[in-house]
């Protein structure tokens, strides 16, 4: 079961860019950009350790995707929840899912190997449109 | 003076769909498809009062907004910041000002314009690639 409604799935299955809300130690809201794969459970995305939003997540696993059309702007998916995954990802197997997933060619090894993770997001609440 | 890097102030200038984050009551973030305007000192959104977003607000006016380039996907900007000026506008000039710049059109008077307000959001960190 989830709440993800299915008359939006196809936000999750496309490779659209999404937007992820983190929170700042300092209580500030930072929203990034980011590659997504929805497993139909989990919503997966790549970071890697030296990054805020990987701090952010540690400290407060709370976080929240926004999509939209990009075809049909008003149409999108917001997706809330808790980062419940930090699987460690130095074989960079995970980035390289994620690359593929959005055309991305990278040479391996790519240099932030050793810090790569990939941080799994389990939906509690979606809003929709 | 502006925290905007002029390298990418195009992003702020171009009709694109912005994804705004601000905090919940309950400690979540919410983020938000938006349409924004940059007037060179704060960006502009418009809203109404029985939203969410706009209680979040009220309560917590900290604000951030991520826009990225949908041609360079990779290309990005994050605004961090305070919403400084929350104006009423149940004459709906503000909402029509955004509504056309985004290529909209829609018959006067619109249902929702007692409740619209413009909020101004005052950058105090950028974070860009």
């Amino acid at each position: 079961m989830t709440v993800i409604p299915e008359s939006h799935t196809d936000l999750l299955e496309r490779p659209l860019f999404g937007h992820l809300g983190t929170l700042r130690p300092d209580g500030a809201v930072q929203v990034n950009p980011v590659w997504f794969r929805w497993d139909g459970e989990l919503l997966w995305f790549t970071t890697e350790k030296r990054r805020h939003k990987y701090r952010n997540i540690v400290k407060n696993p709370q976080a929240t995707l926004s999509v939209n059309d990009p075809d049909k702007p008003y149409r999108y998916l917001e997706v809330r929840g808790t980062i419940e995954e930090i699987v460690d990802d130095p074989s960079t197997d995970g980035f390289f899912t994620l690359a593929e997933r959005y055309g991305m060619t990278f040479e391996r090894p790519i240099p932030d190997a050793p810090h790569r993770v990939l941080l799994g997001l389990r939906p509690r609440h979606a809003t929709f449109q």
